[in-house]
């Protein structure tokens, strides 16, 4: 128990006391899970959740300036209770209001004085429907005028899209927008426009609409915005780096339009660490319904009657295990890039890229295959893991689609000199040792950093190759090569991983109960992965790569000794677990439920 | 477009007018999809289209005896409109009136004829809440006593579960039940039980529940049933194989119970292949919407300008041609299938069971990817792909966990001999030529067939090392080759897919246009999906398997040539596709819509 303890607080170091209000206060009723609500109902409850939780007062934008990682804290323990509750914390206090922090100066202030307590709710309108993936093709104009900026909406696929906290009661939204002046384009900059009185009523200018149903995350009112010619103030712009006089002289202290963009959206860098630990909660939370559910659920033993756990199936273990290692192998290192984050490292944003896209891609297979490994009790929403599915599709296409993401790390990758890469001991000069000896963690370590080495240098070859045979970057890049740009990037992340993973195991031996077969199978099953690769290349012989084979099923088995000990580690009180399918469903359907936790008149 | 057309029909050939009026009759505004619906009138909507559609007389459980492959039909043909419905068809028409038919006697005659047209509406309680995967383990129990049975649940986890058209207004279902008489468990039978009178209340014993949301299928009214000594009359029993004299004596034609359990499950071979073509038709649709998004879908292009359909991409193209030439190849198996089940063959049992898991997981990929490669449109629950994807969990581990199934075909693949096996001209007895060859479509289905045979042979040599080491076959089946079993009747299905994928292909040389790309693609796939397992057992070359990954990247390429004009062969009306990502979206979002296609009051 003592050994669980020091593992919970090994995983969630930081700001133990805002985890610990934060999940005190989910204990009031307002929190139990609701399943079968209405769209509208289900919007109105998760804002009345946001609501109690700022009156808590443990998170602000201003933390930005003094404990920047209680953004992170506090949104990836609200996940833990509901994913749409903490979709809407992280937007309103980081991408809304931290925005305001970075970019906003002192004629700001008023307003992200009120962010923390909800007087000033705000959204981030950014994408606009015709340009899902390409925000440098905007078409929503801020013209200068008479002293005045109007925002405009020039035609339908400039609308505003999936602008989160907004269709309830957002009073602002920040806006991004090309600034026009003097018929010049100033290029994209970020706005903070009114559209509600305080009242609730609706500005003119401004047509609010629902984005409607989703797959998943009803529970954030995300919004459509049309602006027709909307005339805001002066002081509208986030005037940080840009400014404008009162007689309308445009300056900046940034010289190129690109650098002016992405100024604008700098803190989607903490979004996407926050999108991170929010789907990192929600695998949390369902790897420990599925594990809970495996060990008691029970089905045919060795004389056919159902006396047997399915945990103890292989099938079960090798499902669930592999992934469950590499979870924890993930957060270890989401832990070490909000580090880097927070110190603005020059590899932040590459960092929080490749981190978000592996943690969301991740956490749709986890809960996925959780889902499916429950059968029909996965199906059932009260269990959770269901709902948590659909909203976890959004992290793969949300604050930037993954694989968009991945591209601009590879190319990243691309410029790197090589005493910036891995130094590898072997590989690629020899292969490596026989099988005996590729079970070592430091020989697997030296395959996967081998793996990123070879793979961006393939890459920089076939691209000299191509552009020796006149081919365009472009269509290199877009046409010819994604396969190997995309395998580039997850090469580079997952190497960050297995390092942070080794780097855990020898700073915390007192751990190593839980780190040392997490660690091992987490490695395994990266170089299992990539077998034929491997193999392709003559870095592991057919021998070797059998060895791996074995290995890891052996390294499956083992981690059997903690996993249900691991699960119990991860900081989630009992009494907000909520799932029969984890607690006791014969009690459960003892009751006429319908599937609910509260009676049906208070859905 | 005469080839479009008749290839759409060498895709869907029989019953053409009941697909015809199927989708004429969806055409009626009750059709409409409506998303931000509750619960409640989700499931009351559903039960109307069902309604509507049992009006027309297109299908009845009486098919069984005249054209089997109509129920298919209709039910594949439904899913093309709404997924729920489907479900609820393929049980009404299928499982329940089905098992009436086969099961059935005389006496049973006036409840079947009533199936048909809704007057009896019926349910299909097998799994009980304490035994997802073993329902040999059942506890309810039918004991005979003074001249009827009483039907009893006998504490919650006999409760049975997801008995589907049971919450709303079912007056029948069919309770699986293990028959006692005088004290003597006589093995699982079926029983025709009202459960409740024609106006709608509910009997006496009986008690029924919903079973709650769920991660999608919300508009099927599944229920749960608990028993209390619920007395029923002799003539409940189906008594076509066991019965019971007025006197209390019981005779069966049948000795074993496990063949009276099975022979009262019979029709879940049916069920499979109706589930199958319902997620079958779902990836169909979610294709056409997804390969219209993007080709429509304008993004960045080589000077920078949102110019550039993202179909044009190489990672959209590796994303989805791969998936839409299996799906193709997947469909012309389940064709094949189909026949062989209203044969009766005596491979039938095992096809559908290998197709509807290939096909249940295939179809989560598909929704998935398509999902996420249309990005936050495909999140949206109007462009039908989210919402279809929560729906198609529900495959996997319905009507049988697939996994389960997959141990039950590869234990009967282990029973077969060798010359029941596929004969293999060059594999395994010595490595197939270089790569130039590979390619070759012939050498492309000697792989997939030397896998099935590898993999069953090192299977049984598996087992017997292991038996002869003093380990259980329990054990060694379920803990120690799971892998292995489950990959070995993954080779079995590929096998069949592939076979009658270039059957299909000589068969029909006049729709070579679209067939040998598919085939050629999907062959490839298979092969490279396995190259790591091809690699080290020396079946291919390092130089066969790079050609192999090269193959492949050029068959994606050449996919493209024909993806637009596939999809449009699928033989959905346009008027029923609705998903404005797949039609017009500036049309769609230029009208205040709440992301419905109804107004709000109507929904």
């Amino acid at each position: 128990m003592a050994l669980r303890t020091s593992f919970s607080h090994f995983l969630a170091p930081d700001n133990r006391s805002t985890r610990q209000q934060v999940l005190t206060a989910a204990l009031h009723p307002l929190f139990i899970p609701r399943y079968a609500v209405s769209l509208p109902r289900n919007q109105e409850l998760t804002n009345q959740r946001l609501q109690l939780i700022s009156t808590l007062g443990l998170v602000s934008p201003l933390d930005l300036q003094t404990n920047p990682t209680n953004l992170f804290t506090a949104v990836e323990t609200l996940a833990l209770v509901d994913l749409s509750l903490a979709t809407k914390a992280s937007i309103q206090f980081n991408l809304f209001g931290g925005t305001l922090v970075r970019l906003g100066t002192e004629r700001h202030q008023e307003v992200i004085r009120k962010v923390a307590n909800l007087q000033a709710v705000g959204g981030f309108a950014l994408t606009e429907v015709g340009h899902g993936n390409n925000a440098l093709g905007l078409e929503t104009t801020a013209t200068w005028e008479s002293g005045e900026f109007v925002i405009n909406s020039p035609n339908v696929s400039s609308h505003k899209f999936w602008v989160s906290n907004t269709f309830l009661g957002a009073q602002w939204v920040i806006v991004l927008a090309k600034l026009i002046v003097g018929g010049r384009n100033e290029g994209i900059h970020a706005f903070l426009v009114r559209i509600r009185h305080d009242n609730g009523s609706i500005l003119p200018g401004v047509d609010i609409e629902s984005m409607g149903m989703k797959l998943g995350d009803n529970g954030n009112d995300l919004a459509k915005l049309a602006f027709s010619q909307m005339r805001v103030p002066r002081e509208a712009l986030l005037n940080r780096y840009s400014d404008i006089s009162p007689e309308g002289v445009f300056s900046s202290t940034l010289a190129k339009t690109s650098d002016r963009f992405f100024s604008a959206i700098q803190q989607l860098v903490f979004s996407r660490i926050c999108m991170a630990g929010i789907f990192m909660s929600a695998s949390k939370l369902a790897t420990l319904i599925a594990i809970r559910f495996s060990a008691k659920r029970l089905s045919t033993g060795p004389t056919g009657k159902s006396d047997t756990p399915i945990l103890t199936y292989q099938l079960q273990q090798n499902a669930l295990f592999p992934l469950i290692a590499k979870m924890v192998c993930l957060d270890i290192t989401l832990n070490y890039v909000k580090g880097e984050c927070v110190k603005g490292s020059k590899d932040a944003p590459d960092l929080g890229s490749v981190l978000k896209a592996m943690i969301t891609w991740h956490s749709e297979r986890l809960l996925g295959i959780s889902r499916e490994r429950m059968g029909g009790q996965g199906y059932l929403a009260c269990n959770r893991v269901g709902p948590m599915l659909g909203t976890a599709h959004s992290g793969i296409t949300g604050e930037g689609d993954n694989v968009v993401l991945m591209q601009k790390v590879a190319s990243n990758l691309m410029r790197k000199k090589d005493e910036e890469m891995p130094q590898l001991k072997y590989c690629p000069k020899r292969q490596l040792p026989e099988m005996a000896n590729v079970a070592t963690l430091e020989l697997l370590l030296e395959l996967i950093k081998a793996k990123e080495v070879m793979v961006v240098g393939e890459l920089k070859a076939a691209v000299r190759r191509r552009q020796q045979a006149n081919m365009s970057f472009y269509d290199i890049w877009m046409k010819e090569e994604s396969d190997r740009v995309q395998l580039a990037a997850r090469a580079y992340g997952e190497r960050v991983c297995a390092e942070q993973a080794l780097a855990a195991l020898s700073q915390r031996p007192d751990l190593a109960v839980f780190l040392t077969p997490t660690v091992t199978l987490f490695l395994l099953d990266l170089v299992k992965n990539d077998l034929a690769w491997f193999l392709l290349r003559g870095v592991l012989s057919p021998a070797a790569a059998r060895g791996v084979e074995e290995e890891w099923t052996q390294a499956v088995k083992r981690f059997g000794s903690i996993a249900q000990d691991l699960v119990e580690a991860f900081d989630i009180p009992e009494e907000l677990i909520f799932a029969p399918a984890a607690k006791d469903l014969k009690e459960f359907y003892s009751k006429k439920n319908y599937g609910e936790h509260l009676p049906l008149a208070k859905l």
